[in-house]
């Protein structure tokens, strides 16, 4: 029955995923080597390197599963809201109110790798492949404003998504070195959106 | 003749900085070690410790006299403009001038050690007193143009110096990782002046 067995082998992958999101979290991606995260998890050294052979495959195993849960999250905010506008303020709201209550490290784990990618040059494609593909999905996302009338943005949606991308991503490390109150993050995405409103052209009801 | 002496120390413990400064790029911070710059110096191993102690102190002498020249730099520019609305725009012209001629890797060294702060945590004060040295530079630098009426802020000029550097920051990131065209630098600095204009209220002309 290879259902069952793939079934029991996504549970696996995802075990070791989980286990290594943890140590990646408290070592920092650098400082981690594949025997720490083997003696977290149940399995042998066999049972984890049968699915993955470096910490570099494990951390982009796991950015992609989480960017397909970006990539899903759009699509459905795009399908509950009338307006894009009010789908896109409900995202920054919500991405508001994570920092408030920051408590995963993964973003930090996350700024290491690629921060660090200039020094490891075999990790180039994957991130650009990444940037990429998540600019596409904000992008597709802003681009139904657009068809619908609802936006007569005066940039490029490429540079608008990038400049997004750079602030939410600033605000995060911000809210991560002097907290949410010093790094005035309620005042950060006033600022985002009187941007975005103008860089959009959103219409005025 | 003490002054001799002083110029004699200032001119070697300079010498040491530039050493660190160039092994800091080449290997990152984390994984330089004080061996590593003792060897690339003209100097025994005590005559380097005699200045500092650490690649933690040196990184921060590194940054103490970024820091400073930082602050004469607004200085003078204010003195240079008629208007700060108009230094404030050659800034960020050069700013992004810099991006399109990236050479130096000091600001991944810098983001490096920053980001990883939150596993260092004895950071943790001169990173504050960094964020709030350099800060006030650019909150003082605004300020004239309000006291002169240029400016009528609809954001706390905190918020607004906070908004800039984060964007800076992720631009000259941006422009690493993915290089000066395809992070769309120009419109991204085109948005932060949208963003300017409107927050700080700068007068028509």
């Amino acid at each position: 029955m290879p259902k069952v067995t793939d079934d029991y082998k996504e549970k696996r992958r995802r075990e070791i995923l989980d286990v290594a999101e943890k140590v990646f979290c408290e070592k920092g991606f650098g400082s981690t080597t594949m025997t720490d995260i083997v003696n977290e998890t149940e399995f042998s050294r066999g049972g984890v390197y049968k699915y993955f052979s470096s910490t570099d495959e494990m951390f982009q195993a796991i950015m992609d599963d989480r960017d397909k849960k970006f990539s899903t999250y759009f699509n459905q905010l795009a399908s509950d809201y009338e307006t894009i506008w009010q789908a896109l303020c409900y995202y920054l709201d919500e991405f508001e109110g994570n920092l408030k209550s920051l408590k995963s490290e993964f973003g930090i784990v996350q700024s290491e790798y690629f921060i660090m990618s200039s020094r490891y040059k075999e990790r180039g494609p994957f991130l650009q492949l990444r940037v990429d593909r998540n600019m596409k999905v904000l992008e597709d996302f802003l681009q139904i404003g657009v068809d619908t009338g609802e936006f007569k943005p005066i940039q490029p949606l490429e540079a608008i998504v990038l400049f997004l991308s750079n602030i939410t991503d600033g605000l995060y490390l911000n809210t991560h070195m002097v907290g949410y109150e010093r790094a005035h993050i309620v005042e950060q995405f006033e600022g985002l959106k009187m941007y975005l409103t103008q860089a959009l052209g959103v219409a005025k009801n």
